[in-house]
């Protein structure tokens, strides 16, 4: 169940009003990268760790939680932003003022004439927040990542977080408002300080590499196909060992074509580059197909189930319902 | 700012998995109707309420953070009928037990089978749901209507709410699971429940019709125009005095083809049905452009804004920005 | 079957060029509020009516048949503003003209230059409408609500009428061409009527609460949980009878986290607030479902349909197909 | 204006319910290839053509208006495939019918659970059409082509009569219902009739290669580029005259990786393949410009406008707005 | 495979910075006409051809790779286009430059004021180009088109290909760059080269009309619907032989209300304006039917498949796969 | 540019038909985690690298490369997998064998019943491969992400190459054809390999964290808010140092909704858990602005730019455009 306080997370405060600002921040409102698309990436993801791995649902409500606060936040300061326009579009009767700004050359009404850069803030939504990027196009759940498996979602969460980090730069170089900066600052600051609970609660699963439960065909883990012409960029993402174990190396085919051709399209590739045999391989398969479906499984009713108990007073749901 | 209670609001409760019914039941997870899509609607409507009417605010939060907390109730159901698929789908190295069931032979897993009604819970959330509508269809924010004016959102709101009730009670007839019937009978209820709510509300407000400030063209508003040839049904609908004032009653044009000749288009067209001159609907524009506009702008500061004061002791907002 | 009849519903002019307000008025062409969309909401609601309810399936095609008429007035008007546009595109060859408007100093062409806000129209649609809103989102039918119930469908009708009225009075205040206005406010008023229309349609419906067939659970119709803190608006939407019959009033739950955990999740929560019972709620079900089932069945063939007869003299579909 | 005929275009039946047929006939109703999407090209490319050519504006709505005419054939058809599920989905209290046939066994209800393969049938929709495709994908305007250009949208159109063509060949294919069979046959055809409409007319502007105003650059119209490795197909499209004029050939570039380089990214590219001249293409780029240009600028006013005369009895528009 | 070949196929080149142009530019690298949706259509209609049809195979991923080619030259376009806004906003610690152009004040930093035309070129993709159309929205595969049927499918690219070209066309209007206007006369040219390459192909297809397999119904093929009232166009068309094979002409339904009703729904429609029979259609259609089919069956596999030999020396696929 | 080579990079082989592993297989042909979406992201990032970081922007060159040829094999198997429903269906006339099994008791051709679960292989690709996610969503660009910084792109490539990494892992548990398992366990291994290259890339990078230029408000980073109730997980990802340099640790907030009123809204939030001053701060954000920029700057022409040399023999991109 969730429950609303009444007061921000953060102090949300404008100068005044700034309809052009305001259209740019809806990026983080309903854009890709924004907070809606960051509490429900979350929110979703946390439905299938609740009863295998309930320490990390109780993260991932809590960042979810936060997610929401911070749309809270951001619808909040949009509004402020757009302070005004509604106020005079209920002015119905007196159209006058605002046709004089669509001209360009009434000062007094400036701030709806910047409303225009968004149509929709003024035939549309009236002054308040549409659920759209900075460029009108709904929100989508395309922007949605929750693939049950925690050593995916969080890698999607944390690279999820360095984007919205990112937004938030490149936001806060189009407003001087000091108390937007500010509220811009604690935004993206939040987003590093989750990117360091997702790195850090990854790193408690072991191994977490590849993602998933199936070891890769260790014919082709480590080669580097060279598919352009001309001068080749070579780095440690191409050769030498990179960030492979001990002993192993890229191996890098310049001329794929030929390679392709020779290999009868990769069929009679040897293994190169690294020691595993296939038989190591497909051990590995059964041992983590093992470890990680008998996780799950022991903590996963078969028969009856019910989400939470009343009160919920331990990190582990009840394994099964209780009559009413 | 939000809070997340880990007891669910209400005891979802699965008898057992039900893959199936998970994949009718993501539309109301994922769908247009859904609990995202009314949990939103209200969300972003409350933003423009939040100055002027925060007494319309503190409710439309309060039935947000419901729906939040009624999609919740939804994902876990869905998670709890699809349990068993994610935990197969991590024994990755035994694939011999998912492949029989798709030849649609064996009993012991045809849970599995099932879930493959809905493609994706077994190739891309691997069991865990997915935020679309039991079509697949991904949620998006087109769902959303938020206008910043009440006297028409909460009208969106009332029929919202009569969607989603009735997605309920069809929902209600493909599940034979006594416990999903409960949750789905609960969450049916609310629905009414918050119907009744938002149609109070409306009525608060006066005068509520027509929606927003402007009157209609008293040459328009009783005119019906009977498009269609053959048989025409007469009804309140397009006869007598229907829902109109004393005194007033449907014009019902029967031949619009020769009337829109005849009329040179309807300019031509006289005052018929109603006694209202344009005088009287330039003065009520007027009036009510007054009222609503003060309303807002009494309400609405033009320079600094902050949005909660801490603690939010009062339900109006703070006036000016505190400095920090 | 349709048929196009060449003058306009409503004689649309236009002063001369507005390539700007052209763009804002796509809102209603192929906005979620716009013509296009009510047409076809009206539209896909209406096959479900045509057999079992007759009076209706007319009203609603009439109306229907109107909104397609409203499209091409829009349509008529966008193309208007924007003439100019296209017939310099075709002047291909001298480009000049063209591009010292995009520098912003020439008086003469302004008009191409202002149809740059939207950008399609001079490099996708050449100078003619698109199919999108005011931001350049594409029409979509996730904007139609069709749900097969009459006492839901005319709700969402109601709604959308709403919706689409305050569009145009925000619309009518970035206007000053005097034919333009005569337009939307005859289109305006448009929405209004058919809002009357729908509202008498659906009294004619009893009863037509709750939407639907199901009564609500009686312990939670009338229930309202306040899930926000600090100071809290009490209305006739929580406290009082509101708009529930004699004898009946809301139950108003302060703090709904503690209530949650006494009630185990609702499921010991008893009846308050009105007096029905669970059998009389199960014996209104059985009498509703009897009653409303029976009114589709009798009027729904279920061997052979033909929709129309030659010619079509009645309201009632044939009920069953002549063989050719 | 439109106005709606009660009697269907074409004399639609069905023979029976047939739930699984009316999930793929949804292809043609709201799909990408379908009636709407057919009515709303036509429709929408008509507007531009309204003033300067008013000839093939007339074709262009009245093959809209038979298109409309055909949704409604197709949204009337499977509607009658449905029949009996929304009649069921009232019976709301009489659960236990349609649970049986979930579970597959029930003889007497196969057609709810036909319905399945479209679970919006039964729990959105409730057994009306929805405005998708066959996949439950919502309509979009993404597949709406208006270009402003005679010469490209009527070839948009012929293309697209073939699509819709092709998909009705495929739907024929699964149905033995003599009826719908019948009516299908009836809409294919028509696509084959509208083909030969839209190619008549193209065939009428002259001239109409290359579609719009300017002509390409010599150097680059004729020469194919043999992107792809191993042995090459050649035929008209690629050597020889091919459709070109006397004279005339493709010039076929065998090994394009080192033409590039030669050619400094084909800048250095001469003339090969036709004999135009830079000048030639110029002053043609300028005739053309002249002429269709000056067609448009003739035909459509500058100053205020009306869209159609009361009684519009010619077929170019009043080219000037008549004072109320 | 593909291989990138770092020569772009045309040599790319820019003045300077235009970030308004950019946008504009977008349509052709993320719109609905542009380079994607081509490279894609045909890439995707190429599957089903590479085993019937590898001629028609070999063409369509010549043209595919080349308009990939082409996207990777509007890319590049766009990105030096914005040279400098990413540059910029790197330099996050000084935000002073950049607001004082919001204020459309300062000469030195114009190029940035501009790009604020695509808000997401600031905000979201830091000055890169973002896979949209020119208004922001998202590339769809709603853009393609492949129906399996080659008589279809080229003329869905010839068509594509038209749109295309005018694109270019109304793109070229809009920068005085030479090098830019350079790089587009080339890629619109490129188009017409295509179509040329279609229009050949499918000439090769005997017959190719009607596209697909099926014969249209000989009472329905003729008619021309005179949907609209008022005065109607005469054309070829509609009246005469127009495009029709010698001896048949167009049969024009004046009244077609009146038609309808007479036809029963044109299930008593006589044969008109041919000579084609029921019979003499059936023929054809089984024809057509074994022939079409017959050399698809031929060439496609039953059982085991490889797609390509190694090395792939002829056009035909290998008909059975080769053990490893 | 690009080549076709027609050798696939892997030897796509089926053993036979199995249209419902072809639908199954969408997944990674058009859906969000497919192929398409991985070259496009790699593609549409590399625009942005190619003048400032050239060796970057050859790596994600030929990572697309190689993902366009994965798309290549994923279409190729798809439609060896579909082979014979074209055919079928091209056998237009003889309808009575689709529809016996239309009622799923032939054997023969049961497996164009199997196509059946994906509507659209029968109805509109005619037995291709269509451009969607296995639920029929059409591919959006909402997938792609690229923000013009390689500290975020690289994450999210990351994130990316790891979702789709266990969608072919889920995949493999699908199919028990060998030839399709040893296709899929290569695309499986590759998105290994890519992982581990762009990890590699990115440890290039110093300092890649936080992501972007600015540092993190030093008040916010460490904090904790734990937004639930009940019993809480501790972890490295709230308590302890976790993931943070030496010295540091998570401040954890027990209660975050007093801690909010406490902190004014965080506005009085001291700094805690890392010895960071603002200054400290400022100063980095200035150093690392003043270099990233620099990087850029340097390296972007801000006159004339040219893409490419012929040939192209470096790395770097030339630094002005030479004249035709």
């Amino acid at each position: 169940m969730f429950y609303h306080v009444k007061e921000l997370q953060f102090n949300a405060r404008v100068s005044g009003p700034d309809p052009r600002f305001a259209s740019l921040l809806l990026e983080q409102f309903g854009g890709a990268n924004g907070e809606l698309a960051a509490a429900m990436r979350y929110f979703v993801q946390a439905f299938s760790a609740r009863q295998p791995y309930p320490d990390k649902y109780d993260m991932l409500m809590d960042i979810a939680t936060e997610e929401f606060s911070h749309l809270e936040i951001v619808g909040a300061t949009i509004t402020m932003l757009l302070n005004g326009v509604n106020g005079e579009l209920k002015n119905a009767a007196e159209r006058s003022d605002l046709m004089r700004l669509l001209k360009g050359t009434e000062q007094k009404e400036e701030m709806i004439h910047q409303a225009m850069v968004n149509p929709q803030f003024l035939v549309l939504s009236g002054g308040g927040p549409t659920l759209t990027d900075s460029q009108g196009t709904p929100w989508t759940a395309a922007y949605i990542e929750a693939n049950c498996d925690l050593t995916v979602d969080l890698r999607s969460d944390i690279a999820a977080e360095s984007r919205a980090k990112i937004v938030y730069e490149y936001l806060l170089q189009f407003t001087d408002d000091p108390h937007v900066q500010e509220t811009l600052r604690f935004l993206m600051t939040r987003e590093i300080a989750h990117f360091k609970m997702f790195q850090a609660a990854l790193e408690t699963i072991q191994p977490n590499f590849p993602p998933g439960v199936l070891q890769g065909d260790p014919r082709y883990t480590h080669t580097y196909f060279n598919l352009s012409n001309g001068a080749s960029a070579r780095g440690p993402w191409n050769e030498g060992q990179g960030t492979w174990g001990e002993g192993e190396s890229w191996q890098y085919i310049d001329d794929p074509i030929k390679h392709v051709i020779e290999t009868q399209g990769e069929v009679q590739q040897p293994i190169q580059g690294n020691q595993r045999s296939m038989d190591e391989v497909e051990r590995m398969d059964r041992e983590m197909s093992k470890h990680r479906s008998g996780e799950i499984k022991e903590a996963t009713p078969t028969g009856s189930n019910q989400w939470s108990a009343y009160p919920q007073q331990t990190l582990a749901s009840p394994r099964s319902a209780k009559p009413s």
